[in-house]
């Protein structure tokens, strides 16, 4: 799953980190012990917690640390797709930090058995995350030689991006700034409306080509029509090349499934040849779309060979998959378990779609039944104001040192924070960037500006650095 | 409990909260659920904070609320204690909160089992009390017509000054700022010398009278020398008229007793007549050490004599106590064994002695001693660097709104911010000031550095407050 979307070594954070445990001496120079429960003492057992290093750029005491706050997945994904830190890392004379999220990747505070109970499971949450982080920089600056007065900036993106702006509100000591990428801060109750995000992965597919959005928007009763057979079943298997047959009570999955790859189309959707959440082309809505320009007039078997085209071009776009797994839609780095688990306890997104302003089949937001499917799956209930108090919600006005940065095509720009409240909180705008396109590699094809918006970014770092330079 | 120290109505919290029930039709206006952790899903248990309220003045919507972040106790005793509040409530035109500290008064998560063993008490710490106070302000914010815009200021002496200022920087969402009076939020491992604490009391008595500090320098080895007999310890007991006699076993406690005394006073070494942590005469330790101005030439028994109507200065002014109970030294409104659990757990604050620079015995500060009896009583052991990691240490800089207001007498002194850090973050000395003597009533024979510190603290309020107008 470490296949390079450009020419640049990014898959060498490994390999660098291991030389690092070499140059070190140390044999754990990669994972470090944390308490499992930063926040109650009878629980003292600890876990390993595992982060990635390079040093290759960082001469001189003092330099700063770009440090890159996990997300919930493995962590050697996340650096192999945040090729912006390497790119600057010269220029700021870094060292790079990549640290992984608890119960994600190999941080897993009860190994194998972490997902097992809902009491192993009880630890995974942001507060914790962050408590890790911010140890894990106190004990790096201290062990470190010349690192101790390093200033040190967290870099996140999506929920790494949350976690990075929440580091630098919670634990404004340990890092002097943050660059909060794509982060959805108010994608929670009564903050941002529910129906904003597919509002604009609808516009994306609405942008990308004649009869886009309206013929996806028209599928869902196609899906439905064609179902109410037992040939329609088994001519939507054929056509789409699941890898087992259609049942009727699988229908709904089905049409979750498609609704899912629009979204995770709409949150790459770069402007080169990248894998990300799976291997695509340039502009991969603009292939979909290429798929969908018929005419609204077409019968449905019409219509859904269409889609099943547009939706290979999300699934098989190196031509080597055998079928589609219809329970699958996205890399397996991701911890998709975890992240509905924290779902299910603060990270509440209320979500919304009406068929209108959007493309998809309407759905009310339902807090109850969100709740009741969390505690029938984990034995635990979300509280859906938590994150709001302990986050602040919309009343972050007296933080500093905070970049969002969000992308125009990104669904996910519905919850992030999209106007400056200071000279040192401030929002970037990048019109034409999907999902946090502003953290990967420097690419021929990258658009004017999220090439400003990374110039930028920097020019903020530098002057972080500059001022909090200790004499 | 709650006898006056002045003529000022003070006691009616309880009588004006019980109103406010009434005058809010809810029967429960003084108490709010809580979970009993709001840093894990799997207990989902709530308890009942008690709070007290008063609306005397608060008229007009919008107008500001003055909120105690209780520390460790019962809060109806700290309300009597926090007459500076009742004080400006007028001018300010503010509604008054008292808000008690899980595990304290009778905010008990499991009632009266709370202290009964290690899972219960688990929940105990600072940032679950702080997490309370977050969210009851933002309940009540919501419940009482017209304040939802009420611009909030926490307020708090001692342990509860600290919460009051880590509630400013951990929930700056909540509170538009804080005053943390005589707050010793750097009262930690590697922050502050250990030694501090002791030289401020000690000065303090050799400032109060001659020869007094080294008089009680020396009765230290005088108890060890009267001690050692059978007849010298009956001596003791009758000296000091203790409750009940002293064995050879008790002498460490007995010394550890005087200690805690002189401590004390320190602590309430206020100009006036008051009842903080015993009833006590004004300037408790110049009367004090007019019981020990004798040379130092006198035998073991004279400077014990000396000790003992010493002591009696604090536990027995107002003449009715029968006898002298070593097991106790200040009011029974205080948690001490809540606070012993959170010292042997989050509030680690290393204390030692030299017995040259102070007037105690040398001790050493041992860490490791410390965390095996803390193992022993609760089956915890102390993480000695968390409070720094989580609350920032010296690094708070870029924090704002936020007032340290520190006492000349007060031994705490030593752990406070007394220093500017910026226009927003100050420091307010109050040299003759006692243990947080801004905090009380006015009084008649307050010195002129209180009464300009807390007219300087009203000043700082009123500046927040205009400038978190929303219009």
């Amino acid at each position: 799953l470490f296949q390079q979307d450009n020419a640049k070594p990014h898959s060498t954070c490994i390999i660098i980190a291991l030389f690092r445990i070499k140059s070190l001496g140390a044999k754990m120079a990669c994972l470090q012990s944390r308490p499992i429960d930063h926040f109650g003492f009878l629980e003292n057992g600890t876990f390993k917690q595992r982060f990635l290093l390079n040093d290759k750029h960082w001469h001189q005491k003092n330099n700063p640390i770009l440090f890159y706050t996990g997300n919930e997945g493995d962590i050697t994904w996340f650096c192999n797709n945040t090729g912006f830190m390497w790119d600057v890392a010269e220029e700021l004379g870094a060292m790079l930090i990549f640290a992984e999220h608890r119960y994600y990747g190999e941080s897993l505070p009860f190994g194998d058995e972490s997902y097992s109970n809902a009491s192993y499971l009880n630890y995974l949450t942001s507060e914790q995350a962050l408590a890790d982080f911010a140890r894990l920089i106190e004990n790096l600056k201290e062990s470190i030689s010349g690192a101790q007065n390093s200033p040190v900036i967290a870099i996140g993106g999506s929920y790494g991006g949350m976690l990075s702006a929440w580091l630098r509100m919670k634990y404004p000591s340990v890092v002097i700034g943050a660059l909060a990428a794509s982060a959805p801060i108010w994608q929670f109750t009564d903050m941002v409306p529910c129906g904003d995000f597919y509002k604009i992965v609808t516009q994306d597919f609405a942008n990308s080509g004649i009869n886009c959005s309206k013929n996806i928007r028209r599928s869902w009763m196609a899906v439905n029509n064609v179902s109410s057979t037992d040939e329609g079943l088994q001519w939507l298997y054929k056509e789409f090349g699941l890898c087992s047959p259609l049942k009727e009570e699988d229908v709904g999955g089905f049409k979750g499934w498609l609704q899912e790859t629009w979204v995770n189309l709409a949150m790459v959707d770069y402007p080169y040849e990248a894998n990300f959440l799976q291997p695509l082309p340039r502009w991969p809505i603009k292939v979909v779309c290429s798929h969908l320009q018929f005419d609204t007039g077409v019968s449905d078997k019409q219509l859904l060979h269409g889609i099943a085209q547009a939706v290979k071009v999300y699934y098989n776009y190196t031509g080597t998959a055998v079928c589609l797994n219809i329970s699958q839609t996205a890399t397996g780095s991701l911890g998709i378990r975890g992240w509905f688990y924290q779902a299910c306890t603060e990270m509440v997104m209320p979500m919304c779609t009406d068929g209108i302003q959007d493309m998809f089949e309407p759905q009310v937001w339902n807090f109850q039944a969100f709740s009741d499917e969390c505690y029938e799956i984990f034995g635990v209930r979300p509280r859906e104001h938590w994150a709001g108090t302990v986050y602040g919600g919309k009343n972050i006005g007296s933080h500093s040192n905070i970049i969002f940065s969000n992308g125009g095509l990104d669904p996910w720009m519905s919850g992030g924070v999209t106007k400056n409240f200071s000279d040192s909180l401030v929002a970037i705008m990048i019109p034409d960037g999907a999902h946090h396109l502003d953290l990967r590699y420097n690419n021929q094809y990258d658009p004017q500006t999220v090439i400003r918006a990374r110039a930028l970014e920097v020019q903020y770092f530098k002057n972080w650095i500059k001022h909090s330079t200790i004499t």
